[in-house]
C-alpha cells in the first residue's frame, strides 16, 4: 500500500463551518435588486391536450411582471442524452399536451411570491382530457394511450445485453429459479428544494445561480433551449443542499428564470415548495424485474436472464442511463458466464423518474441479492458461502463492458461476516430476530458520453504562488458530498501542502476550466481527482526543475513535495520551501506565474466505468410480530473503495446510505392514485430520521485502484444498494417473509405471517 | 498605415448602458448580510504626539461592534515603492504621532453610519502638539520641525539628472532666462468617493471590494500590513467612478475594513464623505519650480537647469514617482542638449500629495511651456515657430532614459496652429482677447519597477469556444477610462470577432491572471493591450493550424481571422468559421479547451516608458478687464497617440482633460490655513462644470507606435497638461498678465493690469 500524508486523514469539510454557522448561501438565500419571484403553473390532469391558455387576467394582476407559456418560448426540446437526440423529449413548458399531474404549463414572475401564486390561479387553461396510463405493462400493451407521438408503443428505450449461451446453461443447470420483483419509486428528498435565480446583463448574457449537480449540462441545455450561445450563459452553483441524482438535468424553472429575466430585464428567482418536490420531483425508477437464475448443485452460478420494465413516467429524463445501468448491474458482483438482459423504458402518465443515488443498482441488486439468498436456502448453502463461491475478483472481465481492476469483494464479504458474527447469528438468533446480507458493486463515474461533451470529462487548473499557497479551479460540483474538500485533499497530498494553503473555486462555468460533467454516478473523486493530479504533476515537474537547478542534482534523483518543502527523496535537508521553489520557477520564466491545467477523460475502459467499488453489508433486525414493525438493530459494512481519501467523509456517506436504504426497504413510498401523489409532505412520506438510525460499524478493505487518484474509487453511492436487500433478508430470517414487492410494510409482514 | 477592422471605430463603451441605466454597482452600492459601517477618526491637529487614546466609551456605545487604533494593528509600514523600503513611511493608523489634519487615528465599525459617526466623538485622544511646517522651503530649512525621525531634513527623495555640460552651455548661450514658478495642489475630485468593503470567510481569507486603480497593489500591501499571505486576500474592483491617480495605493479604510472584518467576523464597509475626500484625499503636488533655460539667438534651445521642490505633505505616497517624472518631463518635448535636474520631495504637515493625472507633467510642462513662450517673445519668434525649431522627433534620444520611437509632435504643432488660425489670431485679436499655446508629451506606462512586482507588468488570458465566442480575463482595471472596452476591441480586432462575441472579466486578483500593475501612468492600453495580443496570437497560431490542415494549405500561406472566419489571406472563400476552427483544434487536442495566456513587460525601453505621446493645444480666451474673469472661447487640440483605438473614447478623454486643465488654470485650489483646508466641498472648491466647457476641436496625427498594440500609445493623461499653459499664454496674450503662480485668479489679473 502506498503511504500518504494528507490522503487517508480525517479532515474537516471545507463547508462545515459555513453550514454549521448558517452563513452558507444557497440559491434561495440570494436576493438581487429588483428581483422577481417566479411560480410555475402545473397540470392538474394526468394526460390532456391543451386547447387554450388565457394568461391575460394573470398578466393584469398588479405586481405581475411576466407570464409565459410555451408560445413565448422557442419550443426546442431538450434532454441529457444529446448523443441520441431522439431521446430528447421534453419542452421547458408543455407544448400542446400535458403528460402528468404536475407537468409545467406556464410560469409567472411577480414582485412577491404571494402575487405570483395568486396569478397562477388567474391563468385559464382549457384541457381536453385524454385516457391516461399508470402501469408499465398496461402502457406497453397494444392500444394503450400514447404519451409521445414519436413513440407509439410507449417504450422509449430498449437495451439488450447478451453473452454466453443462456438457454443452454438453463437447460443444463442443476437449479433454476425465476422470480418477479416490483420495486417502488422513492424521492431523493434532498433538504434543499430546487431553486434557480437568473440575471441578465446589459449585453444580454445570462448568469444563472442554480441548485444543480451539473452546471455545465445546465449551461449547454439552457443555451440550446433558448437558442443562445453556450458561452453567453454562465451557470454558478452556490451551496447545494443535496441532489442524489434529482438535480442533474436542465429543469423548467431554470429555463423560465432565464427567459423571464431576459423578458423583464430583472433578476427572476424560482424556488420549489416541498410539496412541488414531492408531487413532481425526479425520483428513483419504479421497476418490474423478472429474473431467472441458474446454479450448479454446488452453488456455482451459471446463468441469468433479467428482463425489466422501468416506469419512466412521462419523460425520459435520465431513464436511458438507468436502463443501461440496470443491465450492467445485473451482471455485476458475481460471475455470470451466461447473461441476458432486456430492459425497456416505458412511458406512463406519472412524474418522470430519473437518476437517484445508485442509478439502477438498488433495483437491480435487490433482485440479485434476494435471489442469491433464496437460491442459497434451496441449495442448502450459507448465503455468505454462496457469495464467496461466485464473487467477482480482480481481473474478471464482463464481456464487452469492462475489466475489473481492483476488487476487494471477497474480503468484504468475509469481513462483514466476521464483524457481525454471521455464522453464529444466522443459526442462533431468537424467533423474531434475523440477520441478513446484501452486497453491492458500483461505478466510479460513467464512460459512456451520452451528453456528447466536446470537453474532457473533468478538468482542473492549479495556480501556485510564491507565498506557499495554491489555487485550485475546477468545474466539479460540491453538492454536499464534500468534493471540494476531497479535491483539495488530493491536491494537498500531491503538492505537499496543508489544507489551509489551498483556495478552491469550483462550479462556475465562466471562471473554472472547461469542463466537468457534474456530480453524479460517483464520478467526482476519480475523474476530477485525476484531473487535479494531472495539473499538480505539471506543477511539480517545474518545481522539481527549480530544486534540481538550485542544488545541482543528478538527473536520476527523485524529488518530492512534502510539508511545504521540495527536496530530493531521502535528503530533506536539501530543501527549498514550496514558495521559494515557485518564486525560482517564476523568476526563470521572467515573471510568468506557474499555472497548469489538467484533465481526465476515461479511455479504453469499456462501456461503463473506469473502476468498480464493492462491498458487503449485514443487517440485524427485530420484527414485532404483533405490529409487523421492523427495528434494525445493527448494520455492519465492509467495503472496498480503493484508497480512503477522507475516512470521516466516508462515514458520512455510509450513514446517509443506510438512512436511504432503510427508507427504501421499510417506509418510503409515493402513495399514488390515478397519477396523483397523495402524500406530498414529510409527515406522510415516511423518511427515516436521525432517531431511526441503527448503530453501524464500518471496515475498509484496502485495495489500490490503478485508475483512481492515489488509488481511490467510488464511495457513497454504491452503499445505497445493499441495505434494502440486507434488511429484507434479515426480515425473512426473522419471520419468514420474503419481500419481492418493496417496501416491506408492517401490513405485508402481518399478512405473510398470517396475523392479518 | 495599417488598416484595421475594429480598431479605429467608434464603439460604445462596455459600461455605458450600465451607467446610463443606473444598474452599475459601485462599492458603496454593495450591502452584505450583517454588514457594519466604518468611520475613521482623524487628527484635528497638524502635528502632534499621541499621548493617550481611550476608546472605551466609543466601544460601549450600543451598536458599536469594533473600535481599533494602531495598538490593534501589526504596525507594519507600507508604501507603493516596495523596491526602496525606506520610502515606505505610512502606517494604516497613526503610531505615536499624527502629521496632518486628517491623519487617521482610529476606526469604528457599527451597525449603522450614524452610530459609527457618534462613536467617533466618544474616542478620547490626548495630543501633545508639536510645531508644524506647511511650506517646502521652511520645511527644508535647518531646524525645521521634523515629521519623520528617519528623515531629519524632511527631504525624503532626491532625484538628480544631468547630461551635457549645462554650465558651459549657459555661459555660451545668447539668451538665458531664469524664473520661479509656484503651482498649486488640486483635487482629483473623482465622482465616486473612496469606498471599501471587506468580508472574511470562515477560512480566514479576505475578499475586499474597493474603489481602486490597483487591485494587485492593494492585495499585496494589504497582505503585508496585516501579516497575511498575498493569496489569502482577494481584491475585486467593482465599477469605479474615476481615480485620476488618487486611488492607486493601499489606503487606511481598506486596511481597517479588512482588519475589522477579521475581528468581528462581519462584513465591514467604509465610504468616505466628500468632505473627507477634500480634506484628506490625495492631490496633485504643489511645487516650487526654478527653471533656467538658454537659447541661441535663432531660438535653438541649448540648456535647461530645473530645480524643484515638491510639497509632498505628510507622507511619500506616490511622491517619489512624481519627483522622478518631473525630471523626465522637464527634458521632454524639446531637444535639450544639456540638461540638469534636481528634484526634492519635501515633507510638510499637510495632506499627502500623490499621483494625479499627469503625474508631474502638468507642473513640469507648465514651466517649460510658459518659459518657451516668454523666450519666444524675447527672441522675437512666434511661439509656434520656436517650438517647431526645437521639437523632438522620432529617433531622438534622451540620454540614459529613452529613445523616442513614434513621434508626431511637429505635425501636431502645425495642425493645431492651422486649426486655430494661429498666425492670424496671434496678431489680430481685439484687446482682451488672446490665443495661447501649450504642448505636451506623456508616457505610455512606466518601465521602472518601483513596486518590485514579481509578475509580468500586464497579463491576459483568452479562452475561445466553438460557439464563436471568446472570454478575455485580465487584471487590468477599468476605472471609468474604458479599458475593458479598449481591450475587448483589441481582441476583437486580433481574432476577427465582433464586440458582442467577447466576454470580459477584469480586475479580480483571484480570478484574473497574475498580474497587472493597475490603471495609472496611461499604461493600460499599451501594456494590457500587448498582453491581450500576445495571448490572441497564440490562439491564432492554433486556429491557423486547423485551417491549414482542413484546406491542405501550403506552409507559406498567410492566414487571417476576420468577420468571424479564419481563412487564407486573399481566399476568403476557403474559410472555416471561427467556432468551427476552435472545434477542430479542440478535437485535435482530444477535447482540451483552447486557452492562451499572454503578458507584457517592457524590456530594454530605458527608464521611463516604452512609448511617448505628443500633442499641441491652442486656447482662445476673452478676459473681462473689469472683473478679471477669463472665458475660454475655444480649444484646438492636435495630438499623436499612435493608432486611435476608439475615437469616441479619445474624445471623452480630451473633454475630461480640458475640464481638468481649465480648473487647474483658472479656478480650483485648496484654500488652506495652518494645514487646514477651508473649502472642502464642491461649492467652494470651484471645479468647472459641464456648462463651463468651451467648444473644442480635435485632430489625430497619425503615427504607428512600434511598441504599442496595433500601433497605439498613451491617450488621455498627457492631455491633462497643455490646457493650463495654453490658457495662461492666452491670458497673457489678452491682457499681458504672465502667470507664474497658478491658478490664474481674477484677483491676480486685476492686480497685474492695475485694476485692483
Amino acid at each position: 500500500m502506498k503511504r500518504f500524508n494528507m490522503v487517508g486523514k480525517d479532515v474537516p469539510r471545507n463547508d462545515a463551518r459555513a453550514k454549521a454557522t448558517g452563513t452558507a448561501t444557497y440559491t434561495d438565500d440570494m436576493k438581487l435588486p429588483g428581483m422577481l419571484y417566479g411560480r410555475i403553473l402545473r397540470s392538474p390532469v394526468a394526460h390532456a391536450r391543451i386547447v387554450r391558455i388565457d394568461t391575460s387576467r394573470a398578466a393584469a394582476l398588479p405586481g405581475v411582471k411576466c407570464v409565459i407559456t410555451a408560445e413565448d418560448t422557442p419550443k426546442i426540446k431538450y434532454g441529457n442524452w444529446r448523443l441520441f437526440p431522439e431521446t430528447q423529449d421534453e419542452y421547458p413548458l408543455a407544448v400542446d399536451k400535458v403528460r402528468f399531474i404536475g407537468d409545467e404549463v406556464a410560469a409567472v414572475a411577480a414582485m412577491d411570491k404571494d402575487t405570483a401564486e395568486e396569478a397562477l390561479e388567474l391563468i385559464e387553461v382549457e384541457y381536453e382530457e385524454l385516457p391516461a396510463v399508470f402501469d408499465v405493462n398496461e402502457a406497453a400493451r397494444e392500444g394503450a394511450p400514447v404519451l409521445h407521438a414519436y413513440c407509439p408503443n410507449n417504450i422509449s428505450v430498449n437495451r439488450k445485453i447478451q453473452y454466453g449461451d443462456v438457454e443452454k446453461a438453463f437447460a443444463e443447470a442443476d437449479y433454476v429459479r425465476e422470480d418477479t420483483f416490483n420495486v417502488h419509486g422513492v424521492s431523493p428528498a434532498y433538504l434543499e428544494p430546487c431553486s434557480a435565480l437568473a440575471q441578465v446583463d446589459l449585453d444580454g448574457r445570462i448568469t444563472l445561480w442554480t441548485s444543480t449537480q451539473v452546471p455545465y449540462i445546465v449551461q449547454c441545455l439552457l443555451a440550446s433551449t433558448l437558442g443562445m450561445r453556450e458561452n453567453d450563459i454562465r451557470v454558478i452553483k452556490p451551496f447545494v443542499g443535496g441532489g442524489f441524482g434529482g438535480k442533474m438535468e436542465l429543469r423548467t424553472w431554470e429555463f423560465c428564470a432565464a427567459l423571464m429575466a431576459r423578458k423583464t430585464g430583472r433578476p427572476v428567482k424560482f424556488t420549489l415548495s416541498r410539496e412541488e418536490e414531492f408531487l413532481t420531483g425526479r425520483r428513483r425508477h419504479p421497476m418490474q424485474l423478472h429474473s431467472k437464475v441458474a446454479f450448479k448443485k454446488d452453488g456455482t452460478l451459471v446463468a441469468k436472464d433479467l428482463r425489466i420494465r422501468l416506469d419512466g413516467g412521462a419523460y425520459n429524463a435520465m431513464g436511458p442511463t438507468a436502463t443501461f445501468l440496470c443491465g450492467n448491474f445485473g451482471a455485476m458482483l458475481y460471475r455470470y458466464p451466461n447473461y441476458r438482459f432486456h430492459g425497456e423504458h416505458v412511458y406512463t402518465n406519472k412524474p418522470p423518474a430519473s437518476a437517484m443515488r445508485g442509478f439502477g443498482a438498488p433495483q437491480s441488486l435487490y433482485v440479485s441479492e434476494i435471489q442469491m439468498n433464496m437460491a442459497a436456502e434451496d441449495l442448502g448453502i450459507d448465503p455468505v458461502d454462496i457469495r464467496l463461491k461466485n464473487a467477482q475478483v480482480s481481473g474478471d472481465k464482463i464481456p464487452d463492458v469492462a475489466t475489473i481492476s481492483s476488487c476487494g469483494f471477497v474480503e468484504s464479504i468475509k469481513k462483514a461476516a466476521e464483524m457481525s458474527d454471521w455464522k453464529n447469528k444466522r443459526k442462533n438468533l431468537k424467533p423474531g430476530q434475523g440477520i441478513g446480507i446484501g452486497c453491492y458493486s458500483f461505478i466510479s463515474g460513467g464512460v459512456f458520453n451520452w451528453f456528447n461533451t466536446q470537453y474532457p470529462f473533468s478538468a482542473a487548473e492549479v495556480r501556485v504562488f510564491s507565498d506557499g499557497t495554491a489555487h485550485l479551479l475546477t468545474m466539479a460540483s460540491d453538492i454536499g458530498q464534500g468534493s471540494d474538500t476531497t479535491l483539495k485533499q488530493i491536491l494537498a497530498e500531491e503538492l505537499g501542502l496543508k489544507m489551509e494553503d489551498i483556495r478552491v473555486t469550483s462550479a462556475d462555468t465562466s471562471m473554472t476550466p472547461q469542463a466537468d460533467l457534474g456530480a453524479w454516478g460517483s464520478r467526482v473523486t476519480l475523474m476530477a481527482g485525476n484531473a487535479v493530479i494531472d495539473a499538480a504533476r505539471k506543477i511539480k515537474a517545474e518545481l522539481f526543475g527549480a530544486v534540481s537547478a538550485r542544488f545541482n542534482l543528478n538527473v536520476i534523483h527523485e524529488i518530492v513535495c512534502r510539508d511545504g518543502k521540495v527536496f530530493p527523496q531521502g535528503r530533506p535537508d536539501r530543501f527549498m520551501t514550496f514558495g521559494d521553489a515557485v518564486a525560482m520557477v517564476q523568476k526563470a520564466r521572467r515573471g510568468e506565474p506557474l499555472v497548469a491545467r489538467g484533465s481526465y477523460t476515461p479511455r479504453g475502459k469499456g462501456l461503463v466505468t473506469p473502476a468498480f467499488s464493492f462491498g458487503a453489508q449485514i443487517a440485524q433486525v427485530e420484527v414485532d410480530q404483533e405490529t409487523g414493525l421492523v427495528e434494525v438493530k445493527q448494520m455492519w459494512t465492509a467495503h472496498d473503495i480503493g484508497t480512503v481519501v477522507n475516512p470521516r467523509a466516508v462515514e458520512g456517506q455510509l450513514a446517509g446510505s443506510i438512512q436511504m436504504g432503510l427508507g427504501y426497504a421499510l417506509s418510503e413510498q409515493f402513495v399514488m392514485k390515478d397519477g396523483k401523489t397523495l402524500n406530498p409532505n414529510f409527515l406522510d412520506y415516511k423518511m427515516p430520521s436521525a432517531l431511526d438510525m441503527p448503530p453501524s460499524a464500518l471496515e475498509h478493505i484496502e485495495t489500490y485502484e490503478p485508475e483512481g487518484p492515489m488509488g481511490a474509487k467510488e464511495c457513497g453511492e454504491g452503499l445505497a444498494s445493499p441495505s434494502a436487500p440486507a434488511i429484507s433478508d434479515a426480515v425473512y430470517h426473522a419471520v419468514g417473509y420474503r419481500c419481492k414487492d418493496l417496501p416491506i410494510t408492517p401490513e405485508k409482514i402481518l399478512a405473510a405471517i398470517g396475523k392479518k
